[in-house]
């Protein structure tokens, strides 16, 4: 899949880009039918609230579960990453699920990844990005991912390290500045179905607010950085900040349709 | 301000009735002028979210602020009142500003507000309702309020008091009912700028989530009951739930305007 040049542009300009239904409902159907069980499971790539036991993310899936695995190879994925950050040779920095689970979905602090990245990994240079793809629909209603447009510009702001809030420690931008980048910038918040993807730069400015809905706003990300950009501290587990700088191989545009048709020819 | 016909069926069938821009710009000021301090006041009636110093609410501010005391005697917004509950006999039963605080505003979980009237002040029936005026611009980002749309129609529901969720205890109701309830009527969350107003049935069922914006949303609550339907329970404070029955007695509907050119005429 290849970005054209208005989309690149577009990405440039303000830090984002929204692809609407970039996967099948059959495609998307393998995805989320694994979701339940992968959030179920009692282990440390799984965290939850603070406030509840509703899981918040799962960490490193593509490590510990089949059809996930494939899916961070999909070129779908992956092959905007290489065109945007401008090298074929880009190794998974960190893949999660997100869940801003119905009901209990707590808040994502205003933040840029790379703040994370650069003070906790030293990742030298923000030569890295999101690739996100809508497990459920985002809606107004659920939590939606805030984007302030163009904050990308500015390079790496001042952050404080948030580990009250949420369950999740994170380099967070105070409220001045907030209010200073939406003067200038407003709030986006892109919305879309399941199979929708939404790529965006390591430093735009984002954050999320609570889901009391009774729809779950599943959302993976892909963090993909370069491989002469790979990280020097190795202070958070390898499943946050990954230590295998292997490039990723991709696979075969169709290898969900295919797998999923194979098991169920398997079960027929 | 007579309600139309149509408007009052729209109101009967839905549970709510949004109005655009019903106030002028020079009557928001006024108004708008006043919230800083009220919320800066130290006094029982302002509340304060649970995790920060941010105000959540300002109760019973008709009695410790001329401009506010005017406000619940606009016929504006207590006409409507009038019409919708039969009767030109209405007292306050409650009156408040939810401040929705930049950054900081907290969520409220799913209520209906009769559910607390009748189970902590013994209101007899639901022949009381909700008139809330805009103060600020209440958008898709800053924790609008949610409705879901003919809900007020099955009555009061069970409900369980929750007092830890929020620094407000509340009767909520159970995320099953919720789901239930939401994939018959979906939601919908009214948006519009300073000086609008949202009629909503005791009964409606509502929530609004979290507001991590640098833009407060603050509303202001009318909650009108018939005299006749008075509560028996004094258990919360007169604050909260008022103890004087008292009919509204209308003002002219330029009090406002009259009163801003006086104070002006006045300092000039």
């Amino acid at each position: 899949m290849k970005l054209t040049d208005t989309q690149i542009k577009e990405f440039e300009t303000e830090g984002y880009l929204f692809l609407p239904n970039v996967f099948s409902a059959e495609e998307m159907a393998l995805l989320t039918a694994e979701i339940p069980g992968l959030f179920a499971q009692n282990r440390p790539e799984v965290i939850h609230e603070k406030d509840s036991n509703a899981p918040r993310s799962a960490f490193y899936v593509q490590t510990w579960n089949d059809v996930f695995a494939m899916v961070a190879r999909h070129p779908r994925l992956v092959e905007p990453g290489m065109q945007m950050l401008g090298s074929d040779k880009l190794y998974m920095h960190q893949f999660k699920i997100n869940a801003k689970s119905a009901f209990d979905g707590a808040v994502w602090q205003w933040h840029q990844d790379y703040a994370t990245w650069f003070n906790d990994d030293d990742m030298p240079s923000p030569r890295a990005m999101n690739i996100a793809l809508f497990l459920a629909e985002a809606n107004e209603f659920n939590g939606p991912l805030m984007f302030i447009p163009r904050s990308h510009r500015l390079g790496r702001l001042e952050a404080g390290h948030d580990v009250t809030t949420t369950s999740y420690p994170l380099w967070t931008i105070d409220n001045d500045t907030i209010k200073r980048l939406v003067e200038e910038g407003g709030i986006v918040a892109p919305k879309g179905s399941a199979g929708s993807m939404l790529l965006f730069h390591g430093n735009l400015v984002h954050a999320s607010g609570s889901n009391l809905t009774p729809w779950s706003r599943w959302v993976l990300y892909l963090s993909l950085n370069r491989c002469d950009n790979a990280i020097r501290r190795f202070k958070r587990p390898t499943w946050i900040a990954n230590r295998d700088f292997t490039p990723i191989e991709m696979l075969p545009d169709d290898c969900l349709i295919t797998y999923a048709r194979n098991r169920q020819g398997a079960a027929a």
